[in-house]
């Protein structure tokens, strides 16, 4: 195992002093391995809260800041963070207003940011909302997941509520809002090579230098199958047509997000995203904006998901707000 | 070899598709294989050129935009792009008021460069100056260039003299700027893996499981020395130490880049930049600013690479102004 760390069981601490170092307008509870915005948000302004395993960087500490986040919770590597962390974040952040998490579909975040809202329901008198991403077409059930796996909308959600929260809308509307951009969401993400978790030292599973993982989790875990590699424009097809044969996305502007795993180049991801657009020119699909890069990645994994979200003037208007975070950056 | 492209030889071509589809503030010419600004400038400002061999992506393409670049030329990978590539983009974005020519530290860019602003300046009257960045500490000589490399402050400079051309200073004035951001900066990369060229379909070196190669260059060209693998904390005083040794940098702000060569997960990265800031201050460093990511690669190399600036006010206002660019974007 290569990676740029110093021991294994101290990769997360080590990196959140990185991040703190790095970003001086978040604040990190090294304790709780929570990412704070450093600037107090506005009383009665819905927080958002979100979390999961590391290992997916810049999500979710990567999308703290004005416009998104207000708190994320950092588990271990692909493992989901404790009910105290996610109850303390829910504590520090709620003004009042309610906090709504922001959960991906995997059995542990699911269980333990409910028993967080429970606790901090019971204990601190927080409202509490939760929105379950499930936007992974691949699989219908899968190593951690009863039904679909949470993957690339969660990133695109956490930028259009983090706006709608950021205008003053309460908890009822940004819950409503933030279900309505994860059903209309599609996901599907591929593997040219497995990543490797530190703890374990070794690639999470083998993948022949001719074969690639088509549908392939977040985590490295199974997807619908293995096929030969195959060239940009054929691997685009396998990723685009399970999601346009999932959802119509005709007949309305698209969010696109070409996304990097982690351990593919800009380059590639490029020439993949232009595979990606032409397939959705063809398919009458008209994008309105677009995203390509390394937003939701598994370690240091070679592939890459598409996500493409069926939107409308209102959430284009929510794109295009102000955003603030180390992951994404524009309009301030 | 495992890669999302299509034939080896139309990777570049391919790539370049999908830039335009994904930037349509961007404007690419196919034929010349450059990257413009969408939205033409004023007249009267100096013009930034830049380019090199592709594969370094985000550089330079994805600095193309309000505050840095006016236009990139892109080469095939590792491989400089030629004087009439050069020679148009830089008649192209002429206003009247000049063309800085920001080059890398390669032979066949220096050359080429050159020949392109003599072209420029004879056929079209365009006055070009040129800085070129020579930053790397590693080695005095290496595989491809006489003298010190141009690396990471080849971004640092593109952002700082891109505010200075965007507030309509004048072309000696941006280019004694650029000489003085070049000889301000210093640089020190190191590679856990090789590339893997996708023309040569085979990494570019071979490096045994147990080894890291300290001073390596962005095209995988030989470094100091091979070294058994090490914690991060070793790593990281292995990058800053001939940078301390090589200029002062105390008395001053600094600004920092972590840099990722492209196959090095960003949960590294931090991890990186947290060993690296411990050592700065441990050394009196003031660090004003930071930047951690991929922002000069190395196609899929896994590694790192720092880069330290001399700073001062005038520069960190510079640094400060808005840019909008895929690859960098703040303050708009």
């Amino acid at each position: 195992m290569k990676k740029l760390i110093n021991a294994p069981e101290d990769v997360l601490r080590d990196s959140l002093i990185g991040v703190e170092a790095a970003h001086p307008e978040l604040r990190v509870d090294h304790v709780n391995r929570i990412v704070y915005r450093g600037t107090p948000k506005a009383d009665g302004k819905v927080a958002l809260v979100s979390g999961g395993g590391s290992g997916h960087e810049p999500l979710h500490g990567g999308f703290v800041g004005l416009g998104m986040l207000d708190a994320a919770c950092a588990g271990e590597v692909f493992t989901s963070p404790t009910p105290d962390q996610m109850q303390e974040a829910t504590k520090v952040v709620d003004r009042g207003a309610g906090v709504l998490h922001i959960v991906k579909n995997y059995t542990g975040d699911v269980m333990n940011f409910e028993m967080a809202g429970e606790l901090a329901s019971a204990e601190s008198g927080v409202e509490v909302a939760t929105v379950v991403t499930n936007d992974d077409v691949a699989v219908q059930d899968s190593t951690w997941t009863a039904g679909r796996r949470g993957v690339g909308v969660t990133v695109l959600l956490e930028k259009i509520v983090g706006a709608a929260a950021e205008e003053g809308r309460d908890l009822a509307s940004v819950l409503a809002l933030a279900n309505r951009v994860n059903e209309s969401g599609r996901s599907m993400g591929m593997a040219l090579t497995s990543c490797t978790v530190p703890a374990a030292g070794k690639p999470t599973f083998e993948l022949p230098d001719d074969q690639m993982e088509i549908g392939i989790g977040i985590h490295g875990e199974p997807g619908r199958h293995r096929v030969p590699l195959a060239p940009a424009a054929s691997i685009a097809e396998q990723l685009v047509e399970p999601i346009l044969a999932d959802l119509d996305f005709t007949g309305a502007p698209a969010i696109v997000m070409l996304n990097g795993m982690g351990g593919s180049p800009l380059i590639e991801l490029y020439l993949m995203y232009g595979e990606v657009a032409r397939l959705l020119e063809k398919a009458g699909v008209t994008v309105a904006r677009r995203l390509v890069g390394n937003y939701i990645t598994s370690l240091d994994m070679a592939g890459c998901s598409v996500t493409v979200l069926r939107a409308d003037d209102e959430i284009l208007g929510l794109w295009d707000a102000p955003v603030s975070t180390p992951g994404l950056r524009w309009g301030i």
